[in-house]
């Protein structure tokens, strides 16, 4: 049979390693075939699965929760993606009613939706942090405020000229245009994103980026500005995520699951090894902290590919912390968390209990900081975490044991270890949370 | 003439700017087609540089010259790209003789180049840092150097395995293989640096790569793994350099020169303006500080296209540095600067003198810090530095108006002012160094 044969010469390459013993649970592997069919039923209930646990109340059965269906659209507030033009004629409309206020003698200021963390608010049935209604008058005739609602001004009349000329910039860039009246460039990031909830748009439909961080390799072929980039044709280097989601389309793909990878080693790793021919997937990055692009494109995958994604982060808080940040997103756009946000994303590993489980050695781990275990159980108290009991049980264990792990301590079982036995074997046992 | 149609189109869209007045120095620009007429003899010039200045000393016209050309090779040493089976075969007889030596009772010692800054040389016909000759003897027999023996030769015995393999690992994979042995990755890490030297050979060669950082976009193809990668279909993200060099191939390109640009951001700008199709170029950037494998790309780009490189740096001592890093090397892996480093990088900009040449307004300016002005002070006793008149110069300008300014200033006089405005009319004057 085929299947043997090509299991044997496997067997052979282990045998050459430099570990003289057989790499620990490698006999517990099924033939990739086997693996392959548990893992199609997958996809098929992914891409079913707001339908099947909201069976009747959703207009369109493909379509996930919104503020409106829980009746939140009242007190919540959230930013949709507005064409060009869209953006053009919001800023007109805004300073036509700021014009009237002025002339009726009423005076010039702008009504700013508050981004304070007392706005804020988790939502367990749509899993994202939210940003309620507050609202907070900017006038300019108030020493506290005229430099802001000047600030607020020029901002508003820089993102009207990206709109005619049709080109996107960088934060920094709108900083330099005016460093004497911003000063400090957090000063205008910070206005930048007030002006996207005052329009009620999302920061990307004002054509300013963030700098490119993520890579994406494998089973995706999609449009980047005009061009179509096949991520299988992309070496080992992948393709870098592009800055501006907007001129990303036309995705297609043949992959069973999206794999999630936190750090840029085991991403090489297994860009190396073209996991994802063996296992039919999408392998992305952001290489750390989750930036605004990759998290956009993450989600853009999801929604139109309909596919499962799979995290793969480091055993310690910071690996969840930014599994979450993916998955309900980030206080400070919560804004835009209907966007920003990739729903369902499951904790493949490494999870607290694999380090016993597949019998990481103890040199390999590392023991945690006093602020690991406060941020651990600081985690433990946010809604996102307490929602899914597995993550629970994960996170107090990791807490107790006071041991932490990064994706890398595979690698004392040899380099392809992650690649060759450790995830086949999760998904062979659909081992995620 | 539709050279004036095009212009006064130009004209128009300028005009739409959200500065009132005129581009500075636009009306300064002449055709693009007369600019490319100017910059083609660069190439020709670039193709043959090294053959004009040594016409007969060197055996091959477009060899760069070598430490043996300048009979350094006795006192200096320098690694080279060895294949995977000569690493292997290096390694199996370095342990042979060190076998040798212990059965003949002279006991258990490596033989390792000193890496110190002490034996650290610039050889200004080189234009790079170079390694000198002396070695340290690292005894196993002896308290103070037991452990780094041990820690050598299970990095040459991980090296050996990666070579039967024939994959790459990171460096933290290399340091999770035995965690207790090495305690901390700076030992793992500077045993390998050490074990390149030792060797003979790049630490490329040992399949040992850094995680990848840097991007390109532009008139550049080139094969990735096996995969054709056309850098000018790559939309606006780029293409992510690979993280091994030793795949890397196959490069064509019809530029007329590469682009290395220091920040993302601008970087962003002249990828959506497709810069490369008005001017023919490779844009190329490490995101900051150059990694290895970025170093590793831009080196074989001119080596394989012989096309000049212009930089485009932030004005301050780090822009500069940076250059230097790319041009001459660092000193931590001096011993390999033949391979990492590019010769003859020119300055196109921002200069120091470039602030008041096209009136970067004062408040776009930043104050240079104490450190910063150290820093640049520093820099001005380098070799590297003193060599080019031109840099001095620009160097002590910065150093006596204490002002710094990043590429992003540009943006001041517009978003696209870099890719309209300075960078065209810094190639039409050829106003590099």
């Amino acid at each position: 049979m085929a299947e043997t044969s090509s299991k044997s010469k496997k067997r052979q390459r282990a045998g050459k390693d430099f570990l003289t013993t057989e790499l620990p649970f490698k006999n517990r592997l099924k033939p990739d075939s086997v693996i392959l069919q548990t893992l199609e039923p997958l996809v098929a209930s992914s891409s079913s699965s707001s339908s099947s646990s909201a069976p009747s109340s959703a207009s369109s059965s493909s379509k996930p929760l919104t503020l409106s269906d829980l009746s939140l659209s009242a007190t919540c507030r959230e930013v949709s993606d507005f064409s060009l033009s869209d953006v053009q004629s919001s800023i007109e409309s805004l300073v036509l009613s700021i014009t009237h206020s002025i002339l009726s003698g009423q005076g010039f200021s702008f009504n700013v939706p508050s981004r304070a963390a007392s706005n804020q608010l988790y939502v367990p049935e749509l899993d994202r942090i939210v940003l309620r209604d507050k609202n907070t008058l900017r006038p300019f005739a108030h020493i506290s405020s005229v430099r802001k609602s000047t600030i607020t001004a020029k901002i508003l009349s820089l993102i009207h000229q990206l709109c005619l000329k049709n080109i996107h910039v960088t934060k920094r860039d709108l900083f330099y245009t005016d460093v004497k009246l911003f000063q400090d460039q957090t000063q205008s990031d910070a206005v930048l994103d007030d002006v996207s909830c005052m329009l009620g748009c999302t920061r990307s439909s004002l054509n300013v980026i963030a700098a490119e961080k993520g890579v994406v390799v494998g089973r995706l072929v999609f449009s980047d500005n005009g061009d179509m980039i096949d991520c299988t044709k992309m070496g080992m280097g992948g393709k870098a995520i592009p800055p501006n989601i907007d001129r990303v389309g036309d995705m297609r793909s043949d992959a069973l699951f999206i794999l999630l990878v936190e750090k840029d080693a085991a991403y090489i790793r297994l860009a190396e090894d073209r996991f994802y021919n063996r296992f039919p997937c999408i392998i992305v990055t952001a290489k750390g902290q989750p930036d605004v692009a990759t998290r956009l494109f993450l989600r853009k995958m999801k929604m139109e590919l309909k596919l499962p994604v799979l995290a793969l982060v480091d055993s310690d808080p910071y690996g969840l912390k930014i599994l979450s940040v993916y998955g309900c997103g980030s206080k400070n756009m919560s804004y835009d968390s209907a966007n920003l946000t990739t729903p369902d994303i499951k904790w493949l590993g490494i999870r607290p209990s694999d380090l016993d489980k597949y019998k990481i050695p103890e040199q390999c781990r590392l023991p945690m900081t006093e602020q690991d275990i406060k941020t651990g159980k600081d985690l433990l108290e946010e809604d996102f975490v307490k929602k899914n009991p597995g993550w629970v049980e994960e996170l107090t264990l990791m807490v107790k044991t006071k041991q932490k792990a990064e994706i890398q301590a595979l690698s004392s079982f040899g380099f392809q270890y992650l690649s060759e036995v450790y995830l086949p074997l999760k998904l062979q046992q659909q081992d995620w949370l």
